[in-house]
């Protein structure tokens, strides 16, 4: 940790600053001084020390990190790829998943139909919503309990393990046989939810919030970590900015900055991303090449008659079409779905 | 709402598609045929349309709305301003109040000493953390239960009514004698969260997420309204953009352009926008020249021994001064504090 | 065009200013009367109507487009890809070019080795900057035409074509032998510099600027294309959003989003997207697979020793290990090189 | 300035590394050895340093700079506030002006009735486009030379001095009686632009670019004043962000921090920043209040029918009940215009 000390400082003041700063066991700092500058190296253990209480201090000017802010997630303390397994299917170190799947559980019919079809374009997981977070209150919230038997159903016909989203701590009881929990993208530094997760050992989808940096969606993944539960698989979903042609921007470079400052897998969902079902394709290889460990998908048998993003959602037809793409793409490196 | 249509649609379709969107009673249609363009004008009460669904059927090229999507929330049907009332003090409608205090609740002497402070020098509320969402799980979490009973003495001291975080649902039995309920940033579309206290009836204070839009904000007070809680007051905090000088970009515009839409009354957090103790007193004046009811300023007697978010608290003494100066500016407009 | 009426509007007002929208040849108007709203559908040769100035009519809420505002450069009046011929080498319509060389021309010796080694990996053009638009007035500012002839001495040895920025239109002269001429991203809304760009017929690069919407790169092809210069050439290299990570955002989407509103070849520069070398690899990969027509990479023989750039600059093996990955990439779909 | 260096990396190639260093006459370096990192600090002159080329060295994990990258617009070299004299009109250090007029001199009636309003109101400088930046090429360009002449014609007229933006360095002759020289927000980055104007001694306007930072900014005022024209006037005019309810996101924390970091005067323009009319009293008095030396605002007699921007100018009547609202507000603090 750098610690940039305010021009024309008292001598005095900074040895003081400097004796309170080797109070803490562990830490040892290096003074040196420039022309105009003034700077204090602190090295040891600083992961614990407060970086905004340091800038507090009216002698300081700035203080600037130079090691992560993160401990478990972090590829320099764990180098070897995670490998997340969800009942046998393992995602990371090699292993691509395809999650795949309608936005929202309407009905049995709809979410059997397209599991089977999922699956036998080679899908490795079913994705389905049953709690839905909407800008809207006036907008259909989801079957709730009821979604998360129809995906139980579902994984019963098919096989296919489950994935669905938890949008508040206390639903966590409905989610006992749920595969992977999804913490959706404006729930990603909702904290008390993340500490609750960590409380269990279930394999948690973590994507990234919409104005969420790296190294934030990073700490998210460190809170879910530091309560036990290193089960984590990463999302990149897009990001909020001045763009309106697509519904967000897709950060493709996120993929190969997060496995190479983490070991934990990276998934993109190029459905979110772009919002329109014609981009799905295009975002799925992009983020294929870029090296992502998996993919999810929104699937519907009926787009113009889907409760919720039908806009960006592919038929089966569709689906099979863009599978037979990703196959071949992975075949490159010598890679297979599962 | 405006409906696009495909270039060359077959007329036959675009006629079946208008017999179906006539079928919702209360909604009328008029089609309006271009050289190159046709649109389908969609009028009557369109709150329940769902737009994303029109966009997916393939003969829409593009739906725009034209009216709002709110309705509790906006100015158009509530054309006089809302005065919220916390036990007296009465906010929005002229009536502007100061809300200050500590970021977190440390303990007594420091929560009474700075209510103490801040009433000397005209604040009318009491803000100060017992929940914190900190972005590192290492990172100082609030006292809780313990940090609202602080306040409460604290209140018994000084009169002033209170203002703390809410993190989760299921902490809103603690927050029984806290007088303003606050939803932070990263809450503002925790949508659960905002149906519960849509059920209750104590006034809300709603911060703005980040990275959301002023129409986002106003869906979030909607969720709220929805419920039956019209007290409703919002707060801009600054939001996430490219420029790394200061924490967020303050967006003042906000704050007419929410007075404009909605009848709500709104404040404006310098503290937490610009996050530097020097400028809260720029932006606290740029946000009451702008028409804000009202400010919230951190205040912290100590912040270089802050426990969280000292670098942009101000002292006792230089709040006095920004104090003021805040009064000298409302007098210009003939308004007082209160 | 839509236009929307402001509630409550007098009916002999709109009827007036229907009247005066009439007025102008090959424009028709339809009245669309909804219960709370009035909306006023403009059909016809809209593309000289200025936006802007329906909006300053006090008796409008707002104005929304239904067409683009680009005529040339959109794909709907030019259905077929453009192939921009850049001396036999032809680039769109299935057409892949790999543009690769240094961020800026240094010496006789550096261009000619660089060039050399590039094109025994498959680089089919030579990119160089002689005028360099530096943030600081301290930074290397280029060789300007020495540079230029530098460039002409490695084409003569190699046999590839040049491409080169400019950033003054009184500098135009110097580039008649060269075979590309790019137009930089803090350029991309020089709107003097695109004028005079449309009255020549070499190939123009235009690169899209930091904080701006892909219909404005549009209109910024439009301004060149207005002039009579067909022969633009489009380039995504990222933009500014609140990530740090990485030096800007690379929106891959930018890539099929272009392609499909304009006929245009598209290519996409990973060295400026991302601003650091091992990044270029994935997002040069992501960028094929997202459907670019072609790829600028920035190559150094000695990137530790680089006046500008180096840090995210390949070495001539390094850049030889991308473009075997590049290569078996465009394979999957039966796409060469050249 | 601060190295870090890769962990694990040998000592000989430290060491190696720093004698290199040093070998640049007026640098020194400190070796501080934590446990996991190495940090060289970098002192004395670093101006000249170039950070970059640091960066690609193989063994640099990363370089932070500690001082800022400006010398002649840095306020901690130049602690006294420029003041820039235009004919004897003084703006900065206490001096407070008002820019006004139309978006684009139309005729010489249209310019010549506004200044004379203008003046009336108490405006004390006059502005008006001849070269129009538009982003279509098929809208209004500016009267160009015309322009000019009707701006002086006007200045003859009121006594106003005249403020005009000049788009490409080859038309500066035509602006020789113009008394400020506007650089736009699109040509912030132009830096041959920005070179010439360092060559005359002309006050020159430079308009913070939508994307750019306020470093950048600093930088552009930097290219001028290398060049010897110290005569530099900064404008802050909104940066582009997610928020689309107004043009551009108003940064009015811009305001204090450019005051903070430089001695050069800073300016306001509400009119682009927010881009309507009902927005420009708000964001005025914002600017003010915050701190602001001056503003420039947007004023047409018949904004309805003006050429360009008509929708976020104000009438001369608005205007003048605006200049009551700022006098008002100057006045809190002792202040006047002029």
């Amino acid at each position: 940790m750098i610690i940039i000390i305010k021009p024309n400082t008292e001598k005095a003041r900074v040895t003081e600053f400097i004796t309170d700063l080797e109070k803490t066991p562990g830490l040892q700092t290096h003074l040196v001084e420039g022309l105009h500058t003034t700077i204090i190296g602190l090295v040891g253990d600083t992961s614990k020390v407060d970086i905004d209480q340091l800038r507090t201090n009216d002698i300081v000017e700035e203080v600037k990190r130079v090691q992560e802010p993160y401990k478990n997630a972090n590829r320099k303390f764990h180098p070897d790829d995670t490998i997340v397994d969800i009942g046998g299917i393992k995602i990371g170190g090699g292993h691509f998943q395809v999650i795949s799947g309608p936005c929202s559980v309407e009905c049995e019919e709809q979410i059997c139909e397209i599991a089977t079809r999922v699956r036998e374009s080679g899908s490795t997981m079913l994705r389905g919503g049953a709690f839905k977070p909407r800008t809207s209150p006036y907008a259909f919230q989801g079957l709730k309990a009821e979604g998360i038997d129809l995906l139980l159903e579902a994984k019963k016909k098919t096989g296919l393990p489950i994935v669905s989203e938890v949008m508040d701590a206390s639903h966590l009881p409905l989610f006992e046989n749920v595969d992977v929990i999804q913490v959706g993208a404006r729930n990603m530094q909702n904290f008390e939810l993340l500490k609750e997760l960590g409380h269990i050992r279930k394999p948690i989808l973590l994507k990234r919030g919409l104005a969420n940096t790296i190294e934030e969606m990073l700490m998210s993944a460190e809170y879910i970590m530091a309560g036990g539960n290193s089960n984590v698989i990463l999302c990149e979903r897009g990001i909020r900015t001045f763009e309106t042609a697509t519904r967000n921007t897709f950060d493709v470079s996120a993929i190969p900055v997060l496995k190479r400052l983490s070991h934990l897998p990276v998934v993109a969902d190029p459905s979110h991303a772009g919002g329109i079902n014609w981009l799905v394709e295009p975002l799925a290889l992009a983020a294929v090449a870029a090296g992502a460990d998996g993919l999810m998908i929104e699937v519907h048998n009926n787009p113009a008659k889907a409760l919720s993003d039908g806009k960006q959602s592919l038929t089966p037809d569709e689906f099979d079409g863009v599978m037979k793409k990703i196959k071949a793409l992975l075949a490159v490196d010598g890679r297979v779905i599962g």
